[in-house]
Protein backbone atom coordinates (compact mmCIF):
# COMPACT_ATOMS: atom_id res chain seq x y z
CA UNK A 1 0.00 0.00 0.00
CA UNK A 2 1.38 3.18 -1.06
CA UNK A 3 1.47 5.54 2.02
CA UNK A 4 -0.89 9.10 1.75
CA UNK A 5 2.39 11.31 1.27
CA UNK A 6 3.56 9.25 -1.50
CA UNK A 7 0.02 9.30 -3.08
CA UNK A 8 -0.21 12.88 -2.52
CA UNK A 9 3.81 13.74 -3.75
CA UNK A 10 3.29 11.75 -7.03
CA UNK A 11 -0.67 13.00 -8.25
CA UNK A 12 -0.13 16.83 -7.00
CA UNK A 13 1.93 18.33 -9.27
CA UNK A 14 2.49 21.74 -8.83
CA UNK A 15 1.17 25.05 -10.37
CA UNK A 16 4.69 26.10 -10.98
CA UNK A 17 3.61 23.80 -14.42
CA UNK A 18 1.78 26.73 -15.13
CA UNK A 19 4.84 28.69 -15.96
CA UNK A 20 5.57 26.44 -17.93
CA UNK A 21 2.41 27.08 -20.25
CA UNK A 22 1.91 29.93 -21.29
CA UNK A 23 -1.31 29.64 -23.35
CA UNK A 24 -4.15 26.99 -23.16
CA UNK A 25 -4.30 24.43 -26.09
CA UNK A 26 -7.33 24.32 -28.64
CA UNK A 27 -8.12 20.34 -27.73
CA UNK A 28 -9.02 19.71 -31.45
CA UNK A 29 -5.51 20.55 -32.42
CA UNK A 30 -3.51 17.41 -33.58
CA UNK A 31 0.12 18.85 -34.08
CA UNK A 32 2.74 18.02 -32.00
CA UNK A 33 3.33 21.00 -30.29
CA UNK A 34 -0.65 21.27 -29.29
CA UNK A 35 -0.37 18.68 -28.00
CA UNK A 36 2.21 19.17 -25.65
CA UNK A 37 0.37 22.59 -24.75
CA UNK A 38 -3.04 20.90 -24.04
CA UNK A 39 -1.08 18.12 -21.99
CA UNK A 40 0.90 20.07 -19.87
CA UNK A 41 -2.62 22.14 -19.22
CA UNK A 42 -4.50 18.88 -17.99
CA UNK A 43 -1.67 18.71 -15.54
CA UNK A 44 -1.90 21.67 -14.61
CA UNK A 45 -5.55 21.85 -14.18
CA UNK A 46 -4.85 18.21 -12.47
CA UNK A 47 -2.38 19.79 -9.49
CA UNK A 48 -4.84 22.77 -9.15
CA UNK A 49 -7.56 20.13 -8.25
CA UNK A 50 -5.67 18.42 -6.24
CA UNK A 51 -4.01 21.17 -4.44
CA UNK A 52 -7.55 22.47 -3.49
CA UNK A 53 -9.12 19.06 -2.21
CA UNK A 54 -11.44 18.33 -5.26
CA UNK A 55 -11.33 15.00 -6.15
CA UNK A 56 -14.12 14.60 -8.53
CA UNK A 57 -12.17 17.60 -10.36
CA UNK A 58 -8.99 16.13 -10.30
CA UNK A 59 -10.54 12.83 -11.42
CA UNK A 60 -11.71 14.86 -14.99
CA UNK A 61 -7.61 14.07 -15.72
CA UNK A 62 -8.27 9.91 -16.43
CA UNK A 63 -10.24 8.71 -19.01
CA UNK A 64 -13.70 6.93 -17.52
CA UNK A 65 -13.12 3.76 -18.64
CA UNK A 66 -12.61 0.26 -17.24
CA UNK A 67 -9.29 0.44 -19.03
CA UNK A 68 -7.31 3.11 -17.39
CA UNK A 69 -4.92 2.28 -14.99
CA UNK A 70 -2.95 3.26 -12.41
CA UNK A 71 0.59 1.52 -11.48
CA UNK A 72 2.07 1.97 -7.99
CA UNK A 73 5.11 0.58 -6.14
CA UNK A 74 2.79 -2.42 -5.00
CA UNK A 75 -0.18 -2.98 -7.08
CA UNK A 76 -2.26 -2.36 -10.51
CA UNK A 77 -5.55 -0.62 -10.24
CA UNK A 78 -7.36 -1.20 -12.88
CA UNK A 79 -10.59 1.05 -13.98
CA UNK A 80 -11.03 4.75 -13.38
CA UNK A 81 -14.01 3.85 -10.54
CA UNK A 82 -11.42 1.67 -8.78
CA UNK A 83 -8.89 4.58 -9.13
CA UNK A 84 -11.52 6.99 -8.01
CA UNK A 85 -11.92 4.55 -5.05
CA UNK A 86 -8.06 4.55 -4.16
CA UNK A 87 -7.64 8.44 -4.29
CA UNK A 88 -10.72 8.66 -2.20
CA UNK A 89 -8.35 6.80 0.95
CA UNK A 90 -6.00 9.51 0.68
CA UNK A 91 -7.09 12.64 -0.93
CA UNK A 92 -7.74 16.00 0.74
CA UNK A 93 -5.75 15.78 4.37
CA UNK A 94 -3.92 18.78 5.46
CA UNK A 95 0.23 19.28 5.49
CA UNK A 96 0.47 18.09 1.92
CA UNK A 97 3.17 20.87 1.44
CA UNK A 98 3.68 22.60 -1.20
CA UNK A 99 4.24 20.81 -4.95
CA UNK A 100 5.65 21.31 -7.96
CA UNK A 101 7.68 19.75 -10.93
CA UNK A 102 10.41 19.72 -13.22
CA UNK A 103 11.44 17.94 -16.27
CA UNK A 104 8.46 17.74 -18.06
CA UNK A 105 8.83 15.40 -21.30
CA UNK A 106 5.78 14.62 -23.51
CA UNK A 107 6.59 12.75 -26.39
CA UNK A 108 3.47 12.31 -29.45
CA UNK A 109 3.03 8.20 -29.89
CA UNK A 110 0.94 9.00 -33.51
CA UNK A 111 -2.16 12.19 -32.97
CA UNK A 112 -3.87 10.45 -30.36
CA UNK A 113 -1.78 9.21 -27.74
CA UNK A 114 1.57 10.33 -25.78
CA UNK A 115 3.66 9.24 -23.16
CA UNK A 116 4.80 12.06 -20.65
CA UNK A 117 8.03 11.68 -17.93
CA UNK A 118 8.24 14.50 -15.38
CA UNK A 119 10.38 14.85 -12.09
CA UNK A 120 7.91 15.56 -9.03
CA UNK A 121 8.98 17.38 -6.04
CA UNK A 122 7.10 18.17 -2.42
CA UNK A 123 8.17 20.46 0.33
CA UNK A 124 6.56 19.83 3.10
CA UNK A 125 5.97 21.74 6.49
CA UNK A 126 8.87 19.25 8.07
CA UNK A 127 11.26 20.35 5.77
CA UNK A 128 11.40 17.58 4.04
CA UNK A 129 11.75 17.24 -0.07
CA UNK A 130 10.81 14.24 -1.34
CA UNK A 131 10.84 13.79 -4.70
CA UNK A 132 10.51 10.89 -7.66
CA UNK A 133 9.39 10.60 -11.17
CA UNK A 134 6.34 9.26 -13.11
CA UNK A 135 5.41 8.15 -16.54
CA UNK A 136 1.99 8.54 -18.03
CA UNK A 137 0.35 7.61 -20.92
CA UNK A 138 -2.34 9.80 -22.47
CA UNK A 139 -5.15 9.29 -25.13
CA UNK A 140 -6.52 11.74 -27.05
CA UNK A 141 -10.65 10.86 -27.82
CA UNK A 142 -13.51 13.27 -28.62
CA UNK A 143 -13.64 15.12 -24.99
CA UNK A 144 -9.34 16.06 -25.35
CA UNK A 145 -6.87 14.39 -23.43
CA UNK A 146 -6.76 12.12 -20.89
CA UNK A 147 -4.41 9.75 -18.71
CA UNK A 148 -4.89 5.73 -19.77
CA UNK A 149 -2.25 4.32 -17.73
CA UNK A 150 -0.42 6.20 -14.36
CA UNK A 151 2.90 4.94 -13.35
CA UNK A 152 3.81 7.07 -9.96
CA UNK A 153 5.77 4.27 -7.96
CA UNK B 1 21.40 5.23 -8.35
CA UNK B 2 19.46 1.81 -8.69
CA UNK B 3 21.35 -0.67 -7.13
CA UNK B 4 22.75 -3.60 -9.59
CA UNK B 5 20.09 -6.06 -7.84
CA UNK B 6 17.27 -4.13 -8.69
CA UNK B 7 18.54 -3.32 -12.17
CA UNK B 8 18.90 -6.72 -12.93
CA UNK B 9 15.77 -7.68 -11.26
CA UNK B 10 13.66 -5.08 -13.11
CA UNK B 11 15.08 -5.93 -16.82
CA UNK B 12 15.56 -9.92 -16.73
CA UNK B 13 12.23 -11.18 -17.46
CA UNK B 14 12.08 -14.98 -16.78
CA UNK B 15 11.69 -17.47 -19.10
CA UNK B 16 8.48 -18.74 -17.51
CA UNK B 17 7.02 -16.17 -20.35
CA UNK B 18 7.80 -18.60 -22.50
CA UNK B 19 4.88 -20.39 -21.32
CA UNK B 20 2.79 -17.21 -22.49
CA UNK B 21 3.76 -17.26 -25.61
CA UNK B 22 2.42 -20.28 -27.78
CA UNK B 23 3.98 -19.27 -30.69
CA UNK B 24 5.79 -16.35 -32.15
CA UNK B 25 4.24 -13.66 -34.13
CA UNK B 26 4.37 -12.06 -37.58
CA UNK B 27 6.19 -9.13 -37.23
CA UNK B 28 4.26 -7.40 -40.24
CA UNK B 29 1.19 -8.07 -38.19
CA UNK B 30 -1.13 -5.45 -36.90
CA UNK B 31 -3.87 -7.13 -35.18
CA UNK B 32 -4.08 -6.45 -31.93
CA UNK B 33 -3.66 -10.40 -30.61
CA UNK B 34 -0.23 -10.60 -33.17
CA UNK B 35 0.90 -7.60 -31.90
CA UNK B 36 0.35 -9.25 -28.05
CA UNK B 37 1.83 -11.98 -29.12
CA UNK B 38 4.82 -10.49 -30.71
CA UNK B 39 5.53 -7.99 -27.65
CA UNK B 40 5.45 -11.33 -25.35
CA UNK B 41 8.01 -12.71 -27.73
CA UNK B 42 10.33 -9.37 -27.71
CA UNK B 43 10.22 -9.70 -23.64
CA UNK B 44 10.76 -13.91 -23.72
CA UNK B 45 14.09 -12.90 -26.11
CA UNK B 46 14.87 -9.91 -23.76
CA UNK B 47 14.45 -11.82 -20.94
CA UNK B 48 16.73 -14.77 -22.62
CA UNK B 49 19.67 -12.31 -23.48
CA UNK B 50 19.61 -10.94 -20.50
CA UNK B 51 19.70 -13.95 -18.16
CA UNK B 52 23.04 -15.05 -20.36
CA UNK B 53 24.69 -12.08 -20.00
CA UNK B 54 24.78 -10.97 -23.65
CA UNK B 55 24.16 -7.29 -23.79
CA UNK B 56 24.30 -6.58 -26.96
CA UNK B 57 21.56 -8.78 -28.13
CA UNK B 58 19.45 -7.90 -24.67
CA UNK B 59 19.66 -4.23 -26.15
CA UNK B 60 17.84 -5.37 -29.31
CA UNK B 61 14.83 -4.98 -27.34
CA UNK B 62 15.25 -1.07 -27.83
CA UNK B 63 14.88 1.29 -30.16
CA UNK B 64 17.92 2.17 -31.71
CA UNK B 65 16.88 6.40 -31.10
CA UNK B 66 18.27 9.15 -29.31
CA UNK B 67 14.58 9.65 -28.14
CA UNK B 68 14.40 6.22 -26.17
CA UNK B 69 14.17 6.62 -22.14
CA UNK B 70 15.01 4.62 -19.50
CA UNK B 71 13.48 5.69 -16.08
CA UNK B 72 14.54 4.62 -13.15
CA UNK B 73 13.79 5.72 -9.64
CA UNK B 74 16.11 8.35 -9.12
CA UNK B 75 16.92 9.48 -12.66
CA UNK B 76 15.85 9.30 -16.11
CA UNK B 77 18.67 7.91 -19.38
CA UNK B 78 17.58 9.28 -22.44
CA UNK B 79 19.51 7.41 -25.89
CA UNK B 80 19.85 3.83 -26.52
CA UNK B 81 23.32 4.62 -26.30
CA UNK B 82 23.88 6.13 -22.52
CA UNK B 83 20.88 3.28 -21.41
CA UNK B 84 23.63 0.85 -23.05
CA UNK B 85 26.53 2.27 -21.03
CA UNK B 86 23.94 2.30 -18.18
CA UNK B 87 23.25 -1.67 -18.24
CA UNK B 88 26.97 -2.17 -19.30
CA UNK B 89 27.59 -1.34 -16.05
CA UNK B 90 26.06 -3.66 -14.23
CA UNK B 91 25.31 -6.46 -16.22
CA UNK B 92 26.54 -9.94 -16.69
CA UNK B 93 27.41 -10.08 -12.48
CA UNK B 94 26.90 -13.67 -10.73
CA UNK B 95 24.20 -14.91 -8.35
CA UNK B 96 21.07 -13.02 -10.24
CA UNK B 97 18.45 -16.21 -8.94
CA UNK B 98 15.48 -16.97 -10.52
CA UNK B 99 13.50 -14.64 -12.43
CA UNK B 100 9.54 -15.08 -13.70
CA UNK B 101 7.00 -12.05 -14.32
CA UNK B 102 3.07 -12.07 -14.08
CA UNK B 103 0.05 -10.26 -14.73
CA UNK B 104 1.37 -9.52 -18.55
CA UNK B 105 -0.97 -6.42 -19.37
CA UNK B 106 -0.45 -5.34 -23.55
CA UNK B 107 -2.76 -2.48 -24.13
CA UNK B 108 -2.55 -1.23 -27.93
CA UNK B 109 -2.00 2.58 -28.54
CA UNK B 110 -3.13 2.46 -32.38
CA UNK B 111 -1.79 -0.05 -34.71
CA UNK B 112 2.07 1.25 -34.08
CA UNK B 113 2.20 2.13 -30.39
CA UNK B 114 1.73 -0.51 -26.74
CA UNK B 115 1.93 0.07 -23.17
CA UNK B 116 3.02 -3.16 -21.22
CA UNK B 117 2.70 -3.41 -17.72
CA UNK B 118 3.65 -6.34 -15.59
CA UNK B 119 4.92 -7.54 -12.26
CA UNK B 120 8.61 -8.94 -11.77
CA UNK B 121 9.91 -11.61 -9.60
CA UNK B 122 13.06 -12.76 -8.45
CA UNK B 123 14.09 -16.01 -6.75
CA UNK B 124 17.34 -15.24 -4.86
CA UNK B 125 19.83 -18.01 -3.41
CA UNK B 126 19.46 -16.13 -0.42
CA UNK B 127 16.33 -17.06 -0.03
CA UNK B 128 14.84 -13.48 -0.71
CA UNK B 129 12.31 -12.72 -3.05
CA UNK B 130 12.11 -9.16 -4.30
CA UNK B 131 9.18 -7.94 -6.71
CA UNK B 132 7.83 -4.95 -8.04
CA UNK B 133 6.20 -3.29 -11.22
CA UNK B 134 7.45 -2.19 -14.49
CA UNK B 135 5.62 -0.30 -17.38
CA UNK B 136 7.21 -0.38 -20.86
CA UNK B 137 5.77 1.97 -23.89
CA UNK B 138 6.70 0.05 -27.26
CA UNK B 139 6.48 1.54 -31.10
CA UNK B 140 6.18 -0.90 -34.43
CA UNK B 141 8.65 0.33 -36.94
CA UNK B 142 9.60 -1.42 -40.03
CA UNK B 143 12.34 -3.57 -37.85
CA UNK B 144 9.22 -4.79 -35.53
CA UNK B 145 8.61 -3.87 -31.63
CA UNK B 146 11.14 -1.91 -29.45
CA UNK B 147 10.93 -0.21 -26.37
CA UNK B 148 11.02 3.34 -26.13
CA UNK B 149 10.16 4.38 -22.97
CA UNK B 150 11.34 1.72 -19.98
CA UNK B 151 10.12 2.64 -16.61
CA UNK B 152 11.64 0.51 -14.26
CA UNK B 153 11.90 1.84 -10.53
Amino acid sequence: MTSPLRMRSLRALSLALAAFVSTFGDAASASPDASERDIAALLTHSAYYWNHGNLDAFMLSYENSPETAYVSSKKVIHGYANIRAHYAEHYGRGGMGVLSFSALSVRPLGADYAVVVAHWHLAMKSGAHPTGIFSLVLHRGPGGWHIITDHSP
